[in-house]
C-alpha cells in the first residue's frame, strides 16, 4: 500500500526529503520566533490592542450588541466568547458529528489532555440543533453537514466566533470523506487546487439576484506542510495530493450510475472521469470551494485533508466494510494530529518569549493538561 | 393573528369556501374509489403485477443487486423493503432530526397510532450518520440537514426506497423553517413557486460538465388542499400562499447585513427585498427547488409548507425566544396532520373495496393501530 522508498543504511530519499521539510519547518518556526521577539523589543512592555488577525471580515460585526449564532444556539451577549474560545488555534471539521467526536477524543489523547474523571466532552452547539462542535484545548472539532450551503453556514458563524473571541491565526482543516478517481480506496487525499463542476477554482454564489465568484484558494504552504508529515515508509496507507472536484450533486453531480435518476450512459460517464484524472483531478467532495472560498476571503489558511471510500474509476456504490471504513477515517486525522502536535510544540518553545496571559492555554476549565 | 371573516349567522365566505374545498376533495375520492371499482370488475380477481408509481426513474435500479442507500446506512439485500416501507403514502421532512422525531410521535397521535409500551421509535437512518428517519404507519418522517445537495442526496435515497419498495402514489411534504419577507414571525408559508437565487423557476445542477436545469415544480392542487385545511376562524395563526426563493447561502445569499462577510449596504438589501415582495415572494428557505425538481421529475406529488421564525422586512438575526420556536414550528406539522388525517380516512373508505393483503395497513410491527 505505502510508496516505495530505500529504507538500507544511510539516508535514502524518502528520508532525506522529510528531513528537508522538516529543516524547512524549524527555519520558518525559529524566523517567527524571532520576529516576535524583534516585536517584544520594539514595543517594550506595551500590548498591542489585541483583535483576532481575520481579515475581510463584515464591518457591521462590531455593531451587533448581541451578534446571535443561530445554528451554533450561541450569542456574544450570554457567553465570553474571548475567555471560551479566545485559545483556539485549529479549527477542524468534517461531515458527522459521530466523526468529529471521535476525532476529538483522538486529538485531546494525542495532545496529552485529560478530562476530570466526572465530566465529558459537551457539543457546544447542541442549542442550534444543526452542528456538533467539541472544543479540546485549542481545538475546535465541527461537523459541518453535506454540501456547500451546509459548510457555508458554519463557516460563516464559526469565522465570526474566531473574530469575536480575538483569535490569533486560526489554521482551518477540512477532514472529509471522498470517492477518488483512480486512487486506492483507503488513500489520504489533500487537495491541491479545490475546483466547482464545471472545474473552475471558485465558489460561485448569488447576492442580491448577481453572480459572485470567490477564488476557492487553498493554503499551498499548509498543503505541503501536511503531506512532509506523512510517512510513506512507516505508514499503512498512501498520502497523494491532486486537485478536488466540488460538485453540489453526490449522484448525477459525480456521474454516478446508481442515483434515483440517470441521463447518461457509463460510457460518458468513464469518459468524463478519464477527463478529470487527466487534469489532475484525484477526487470528489461536496464542499471543497465553500470550504477554500470562504476561510481565504477572511485571510485563514487552510487545508482539504481526505479518505477515498471508494475509487470511482472502479464503481459507483460504497461497498467498504463498517470496520474498513472505520479504519479508514482515522488516517487523515492521524495526519491533521501529527501538524497540530508538531504546531503545539513549536508554540510551547515560543511561549518562552511571548506572553499571553489574558488568554489561558486550555480554555476548557474541566480539561487538565 | 389570524385572518378576518364573516363568522355571523348564515354561511360566510371563509365557510363556503372551506365546504367548495371539502365538496371537490370528496368528489376526487369518489371518483378515485369509483374508478379502482371499474378497474376490479374488468380485471376480476387477477391483481395487475405491483410496481411502484413512480416515474422517470433510472434504469439502472433493476441492474442493482443490491441498492446501497449510502446516506441511510440501507440496502436492498439485508433489508425487506416492500415489507417495511411498502404502505409508506407520505414522506414528510424538516431540517434537523428532533424536529422530524417530535411530529413522528405528533402524527402518532393524531393518526391513533400506538408504541408497544416495550418499544421506542427508532432512527431507520442511524447506521448512515447523515440523516434521521421515522416511521409511524404509512408516513415516513425523514431529516434532511440544510441545502440543496444536502435534501438532494436523502431524496435520491429516499426516491430509491419509494421504488424498491413498491409504494404507490406517495405524496411528500418539506415543513421547514423559514425567513418571511413582509409576513410576521409564526406565519405559515406555503410555497406556490420555487425559484432560485435568480429568480429562475428551477433547479440547475453541473452533469458531466455541463449546466443541466430542471422545472422546480410544486403540485398546486396539494397547495390548495393544504391551504383549504387552514382554519383562519379558529386558527392562532395565518397561512398564506406564495413565491419561495431558496438560496445557497444564508447569509449572503440571503442579504444579510450580519454575515462574516457583507459587501453591500441596507439600502440595497431593502431595495432588494422590496423588489422580491413585489414580485410574490414571500419567504426564503435553502431547499425547495431542489425538493421540487426531484419531486416532480418523479411524478411525485410534492408541497412545501414552512414557518416563518423572522420577518426579514424587519432584521437579519433570528431573536424569537426558544418558547417562541418550539411553539411555532406545529403549525406547519398541524396543517399537514390535518392533510394525512384526512386522505387517511378517505382510504379507510377506499379500503373496503380495494384489497391490499400483501402490505399490511401499518408496518411497523411494534405500533398498534
Amino acid at each position: 500500500m505505502a510508496g516505495n522508498c530505500n529504507t538500507s543504511a544511510g539516508a535514502g530519499p524518502c528520508e532525506l526529503n522529510r528531513d528537508v521539510c522538516q529543516l524547512k519547518e524549524l527555519v520558518r518556526s525559529q524566523g517567527k520566533q524571532l520576529g516576535r521577539l524583534v516585536r517584544h523589543m520594539k514595543m517594550g512592555c506595551k500590548k498591542p490592542p489585541r483583535e483576532s488577525t481575520l481579515k475581510g471580515l463584515n464591518p457591521c460585526l462590531r455593531c451587533l450588541q448581541p451578534d446571535v449564532l443561530y445554528h451554533l444556539g450561541m450569542d456574544t451577549g450570554t457567553m465570553n466568547f474571548p475567555k471560551i474560545f479566545g485559545d483556539v488555534r485549529f479549527v477542524c471539521m468534517g461531515g458527522t458529528p459521530e466523526r468529529m467526536e471521535r476525532f476529538a477524543h483522538m486529538i485531546m489523547k494525542e495532545l496529552g489532555l485529560k478530562l476530570h474523571p466526572a465530566t465529558k466532552l459537551r457539543n457546544m452547539a447542541e442549542d442550534g440543533h444543526r452542528f456538533a462542535l467539541y472544543k479540546v484545548g485549542p481545538v475546535l472539532c465541527a461537523s459541518h453537514g453535506m454540501g456547500c450551503p451546509s459548510i457555508s453556514i458554519l463557516l460563516h458563524e464559526l469565522l465570526k466566533m474566531m473574530h469575536h473571541a480575538k483569535c490569533q491565526d486560526p489554521v482551518f482543516i477540512r477532514i472529509g470523506t471522498c470517492g477518488g478517481i483512480g486512487i486506492e480506496p483507503g488513500t489520504v487525499a489533500i487537495t491541491s487546487e479545490a475546483l466547482d463542476g464545471m472545474l473552475h477554482p471558485y465558489h460561485e454564489t448569488i447576492v442580491q439576484g448577481k453572480v459572485v465568484q470567490h477564488c476557492s484558494k487553498l493554503d499551498q504552504c499548509l498543503t505541503q506542510e501536511l503531506l512532509s508529515l506523512a510517512n510513506p515508509c512507516e505508514d499503512e496507507f498512501d498520502t497523494v495530493v491532486g486537485k478536488t472536484v466540488c460538485t453540489n450533486d453526490f449522484y448525477e453531480g459525480q456521474t454516478r450510475l446508481d442515483g434515483a435518476f440517470c441521463d447518461y450512459t457509463n460510457p460518458s460517464k468513464n469518459a468524463y472521469l478519464q477527463g478529470l484524472q487527466g487534469q489532475g483531478v484525484i477526487n470528489f467532495d461536496m464542499e471543497s470551494t465553500a470550504f477554500a472560498a470562504l476561510t481565504s476571503r477572511a485571510g485563514v489558511r487552510s487545508a482539504v485533508v481526505s479518505i477515498t471510500i471508494i475509487n470511482r474509476m472502479e464503481g459507483d456504490q460504497v461497498l467498504a466494510s463498517p470496520e474498513s471504513l472505520s479504519e479508514w477515517e482515522k488516517r487523515p486525522q492521524e495526519l491533521v494530529a501529527r501538524y497540530i502536535r508538531k504546531a503545539m510544540l513549536g508554540q510551547d518553545e515560543d511561549s518562552d518569549t511571548d506572553e499571553q496571559e489574558d488568554v489561558p492555554p486550555c480554555a476548557g476549565a474541566d480539561i487538565e493538561n
